[in-house]
């Protein structure tokens, strides 16, 4: 068993660094309070015995050694860089509750085979730098590292001089470590474990992602004088699409979603008809034939609403994943520590993309879910019990120390 | 006659003052640029024998004497500030037109009897503080002055604040001055003068304007894991009204227009479902039955649409002025002008609002419009020719001539 209380008290504390508005955290990526939050969870890594490895993507890699010299690492952990107005949980939980197992091991006094490594992936949110899970993706070795770094924010600072700027980019080649087993535990933001009442969420898959930026582009006019049938309202265009795009993901219901998160119109004046409309659609489903469908659906559908307004459209995937099977053995492992433990438990498709969903194309890997209140994440209020958390990072405790070997 | 070619040049000159990114300007009231061309428009007055006075709301009088002691100035004049991606015209010709008229009584010799003052109204666009004709509107006792200096941009700045940064707050008391009469020249912002090919548009009335700041209140939540109908999208519920507000302004054609020019969701993240959405709409119409039947339609409707979504809205009116006719005396001071010169014109309605609306409330108050190319402003490509300024300022002159006598 874990120390549920050492895991939650090391919660608050993280919670701490980039507090929000509302008893959540602002603790985005490469910003100050990312540095901060590194900084203190290297030091509890430390603490721990563990030694700090950094990549020239800013990922962190705490190593609690094993008994075999040649034995691949078990690797752990998930992100913790949270949304602008993020919970305190979201992310956290998965580094924190595998810095719990280190923490048990070292006092339980217990010896693995295999090494394991506490992993912090840098951008996971995506919400300052697209496409989300930015750095677990070029570990993976779907995005260039050149590419990441080129990704700029919204006032079009680059992400490699943000990193520098935080003084957290190593000098490790991103993506030489192979690793034994991935895995991550993570709060589950969606409604299922609460209502059903169970304790655990044993992750077979997640669900894929398409975001495709839009631009639609029309003609900046006055709003007082320029007459109706003159008008060529980007915003307008932009407010049909997001109704299609509503439209579209219920049709394709109830396993398929979408929405616009990112929403700009230019140039923002309340005299100017919108001369130029940017924002990203968001659409998923566990099926990728339907989330393929859904965006040629929406880019059609688009296409025709501006062509009727006189209007422009363009397209641009800026990010996405293919739906994901996560590996049987992994979550097996995760089942069977949840049957060990006496924990209730149900197969589950995570609905948000994680760092998992990319390490599972060059390792084992599976996920371990707990319940959160009313399903909400990606919101201040995000919360989740003590004893929630606990069960969780037990069940990882488990499944890390079945895959890593006495 | 005036010297059109100078007035050209004086346009010109104007223009260097807070470059546009496509041609235009972005010359914003309160900014450094603002403050720029204020001081270049005083040099000129000036050196065109003014005395220059500047109230507690930053507006410039540009005085030159009359010959009666006890006459009544007359006012003519426009704003120097304009929208982020604005024209090189947009007030501009109603300042330095008004300035022209000055220049030409200079080269003429000729003395009138009544007091010319040539008047800079401070943030007219109303785009970095709401509402628009702020200064004007405090002059003529609409708005009070403190209220006024409460007005916040989009980063929270005071406009007192930002007047006394800039160095461009008086001492004069707001409102103190007594008007024989007001005229103000600015081009159309609309395509009816260029299609019927008239040189002038005698303005006889201003249609009126409704701004409602509207504030939906859904729930932040995730893009992935949140269930369709869990979902409380303040964004969409914003598409929709957005949507609406169209629809009941063609509803209300020919002469009714609608749009929202300003929109912001939060907290603006690609993967998070907006919990709140703010946008303004904008309604017009030369009928304030009609404005008023707007503005409820339009609120009647977003409460619907928000009741079936289960989110909240909120409405605020952030400015608005009725319909205006303005003075008989003076409309037939610039028709009588137009004929004596021999320039085509025309009755017009103004689309836009303007300082003289105001204005009109506390002095005899007329305006002169002269086209634009293909009715466009509001965008750095707003054009007018070079003859059609001198049209406009010439008839400016004439009316300005005959009411201060000579
Ligand atoms: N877990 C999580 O919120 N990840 C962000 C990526 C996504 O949008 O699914
Ligand atoms: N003339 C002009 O563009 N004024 C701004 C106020 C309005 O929106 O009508």
């Amino acid at each position: 068993r874990i120390d549920g209380d050492r895991l939650w008290d090391s919660l608050m504390e993280m919670a701490k660094i980039g507090p929000g508005v509302a008893g959540g955290n602002n603790r985005q990526t490469l910003t100050d309070a990312d540095a901060e939050g590194r900084a203190l969870f290297q030091s509890w890594c430390e603490a721990a015995g563990c030694t700090m490895g950094l990549d020239t993507m800013g990922n962190m890699f705490a190593r609690r050694e094993g008994t075999d010299p040649d034995a691949l690492p078990v690797y752990v952990g998930s992100h913790l860089d949270t949304q602008p107005t993020g919970g305190k949980y979201d992310g956290v939980l998965g580094v924190l509750g595998a810095l719990e197992v280190i923490r048990s091991l070292n006092d339980m006094d217990i010896r693995t085979k295999h090494p394991i490594v506490v992993t912090n992936w840098t951008n996971e949110e995506g919400t300052r730098f697209a496409p989300a899970m930015l750095a677990s993706g070029v570990f993976a070795g779907v995005h260039a590292q050149d590419w990441a770094y080129d990704r700029v924010d919204a006032e079009g600072k680059r992400f490699e001089d943000e990193l520098n700027r935080i003084g957290w980019k190593g000098e490790e080649e991103v993506g030489a470590r192979k690793m034994h087993a991935f895995f991550e535990l993570h709060i589950e933001q969606g409604p299922i474990l609460e209502a059903e009442g169970k304790d655990i969420g044993v992750v077979t898959h997640g669900q894929g992602l398409s975001w495709t930026q839009v631009t639609i582009t029309g003609k900046e006019s006055h709003t007082g004088s320029t007459p109706m049938p003159m008008r060529r309202n980007a915003g307008l265009g932009m407010a049909r699409v997001l109704d299609l795009v509503d439209e579209i993901a219920v049709a394709h219901g109830p396993h398929a979603v979408g929405a616009a998160g990112h929403i700009e119109v230019f140039p923002n004046s309340r005299n100017v008809i919108p001369g130029k409309a940017v924002f990203t659609v968001d659409l998923r489903s566990p099926d990728l034939a339907v989330i393929e469908e859904m965006v040629s659906q929406m880019k059609a559908g688009a296409q025709k609403i501006c062509d009727e307004m006189q209007l422009s459209v363009e397209f641009e995937n800026v990010g996405g994943f293919d739906p994901v099977e996560f590996d049987a053995g992994c979550v097996t492992a995760i089942r069977n520590a949840a049957d060990r433990l006496g924990y209730s438990h149900t197969n589950i498709i995570s609905g948000a993309g994680h760092d998992a969903c990319w390490i599972n194309q060059v390792a084992p890997t599976a996920m371990v879910m707990c319940p959160c209140v009313d399903g909400l994440s990606h919101n201040e209020a995000e919360e989740i019990s003590k004893d929630w958390a606990t069960a969780g990072a037990e069940v990882l405790f488990h499944a890390v120390l079945e895959t890593a070997e006495i």
